[in-house]
């Protein structure tokens, strides 16, 4: 199956142009929208979360991914495989996290292009087609892959100590994986100190805490309330860990 | 086919994920979105939304629903049978009101557990598979269900004469069935009194009426115009009968 | 394939039951959301993105298009086909651009009822089983047609020089066909004057400019920022072309 992962949001008509071009090259492939609301161009935010998400699909998902603030510019339009799992989209720092944390990656650069391919849609044109390939059993080859790195971003790390999601409840999820810091940690954002509470009906109504979310990031809750409006928070504020 | 009902919103990746997670248990069966906004975090509005809506549906769709403040508290896992449609989802009142009007009804506790169950999404790891199981022609015991007596709320009216929906337009659906009312009713709501009218083009621009809607509930609005706006009501508020 | 066009929001049940509704009648065509936040209860602004999108999808696709301010009222339930393609949907000028640029049209109008037809949801009773059919094969006869020329609306100009969608980036599409116009135009939009470029990439972060999108449209966007925002216009605010 394939997860669309996107800042496109899910009006207007670029999700569903973009599934009708899958439908074309992957007929038989189920297609499911992960995030359209994907940090909003901003790579770096969506790499964390995109990373997470993975551990959470079914094993063998494969993932078009489009947070192209560069779209038209020179970044390279990329695929990842991981032994299991092609990743296609923009070569700008979106794949690090899955790429870093993958215990087998082959880097590609997508050398295809349609006959038209228009400056700003490159999901619809380009990387549509090429997940379609892949997702239905081409080689890289077939597909329009060359092998070559991507553009690594060594300075990022491992874990981000920021807000990455913030969903309509108003919950905050954040960069670290829940599995990498003590029930003990006591975390800081927005001047509020947070203590870690096992599930929202734990906590008393109106109290901010942290836990570890449904795919394994820690993320920020207030029980019956916004944990954005209470903290004054979105995506980027950066948190202390103490 | 089955029908999702949840409070999720449709941004973020909760219901992708749960879509994703029925494939694997009902590959053969289509899957629709009903709402992904029923009443935030209230079961009590959402229990006469989805018995209405359940009406204008298909014979024999089931409907997977999730409105759980409760989640990772004690409200039972429950699943609803009516004779060709299954309802799963949490015993917190949700169903209250399929059951009061379904003719036959057998109610379940869903004992099955996953090898993982995250603490907030339910709906993702717990209701979804068994649901499936049920959609695709499993009994209730190889689904992982025991028969139990779901938590009733006999003190919820038979129709709720408040709002229950609001949609895009400031169209505001109550909790009254059209054919519970004459059409002389008067209703007074946000210190407006409102007549019935056919529909839309048959009252002048800007002026508040009440309608039944396109599911057989009673629905209030303003001919080019926002009844939430004008009226200052939402999900909850109160009418009176006159 | 069938592609939907409406002003119905994705919130709410009204995209899932049209959706149900379709499966009946069509099970084997796949559906796509084209637009469900075309121009709210604007048939002309729907009527110029509608034609502009239909040429960015697959040929032979079919649309079931409803922008149905009059619901209820007399405009008629209409069809419309192109020789490769069916739209169906009020015959209000939601077609009259789509019309007018085809080279073979033949118009209908709708004379099936079903047994139950709401007086606000035409989308589910009475337009989407008919697209069913004829997406499916049936004839014009057969899905209930009888040949009758549609209301047209000659007054409106072949491009629109004016606002016909906004997206969630504040980027502002407009009624002009980029083919139509010289990248040597100028157009002022909120009272500041805008050049062509080929991409976002190319203009410095704050400036407005002016290209052609993904489906042919002359788009106006402000690199880094929101159109919308800084030229203070929305869906109906007119251009100058200078």
């Amino acid at each position: 199956m394939i997860f669309l992962f996107t800042d496109f949001g899910l009006e207007g008509p670029y999700i569903g142009q973009m599934k009708a071009a899958l439908l074309r090259t992957a007929p038989q492939v189920p297609v499911f929208d992960l995030f359209a609301d994907a940090p909003d161009r901003r790579p770096m935010e969506a790499a964390y979360l995109l990373a997470a998400y993975v551990e959470s699909c079914p094993v063998g998902s494969h993932f078009l991914c489009v947070v192209d603030p560069g779209v038209g510019g020179d970044r390279p339009p990329a695929a990842l495989w991981t032994g299991g799992s092609w990743f296609v989209g923009p070569g700008n720092g979106l794949f690090e996290l899955v790429q870093r944390r993958a215990v087998h990656a082959e880097s590609y650069r997508i050398e295809w292009r349609p006959e038209t391919l228009s400056a700003s849609f490159h999901g619809r044109d380009l990387f549509a087609p090429v997940m379609g390939w892949l997702a239905s059993g081409a080689s890289a080859g077939e597909a329009g892959l060359v092998p070559e790195g991507m553009p690594r971003f060594p300075d990022w790390p491992d874990d981000l100590a920021a807000v990455i999601y913030q969903d309509r409840y108003g919950n905050l999820m954040t960069g670290l994986r829940y599995t990498t810091i003590a029930r003990s940690t006591r975390l800081r954002l927005g001047g509020v100190e947070m203590e870690w509470a096992e599930t929202f009906s734990a906590v008393p109504a109106g109290k901010p805490f942290w836990y570890g979310n449904s795919s394994g990031l820690v993320e920020i809750a207030v029980n019956g309330g916004s944990a954005a409006n209470s903290l004054k928070a979105g995506i980027g504020s950066r948190m202390e860990i103490i």
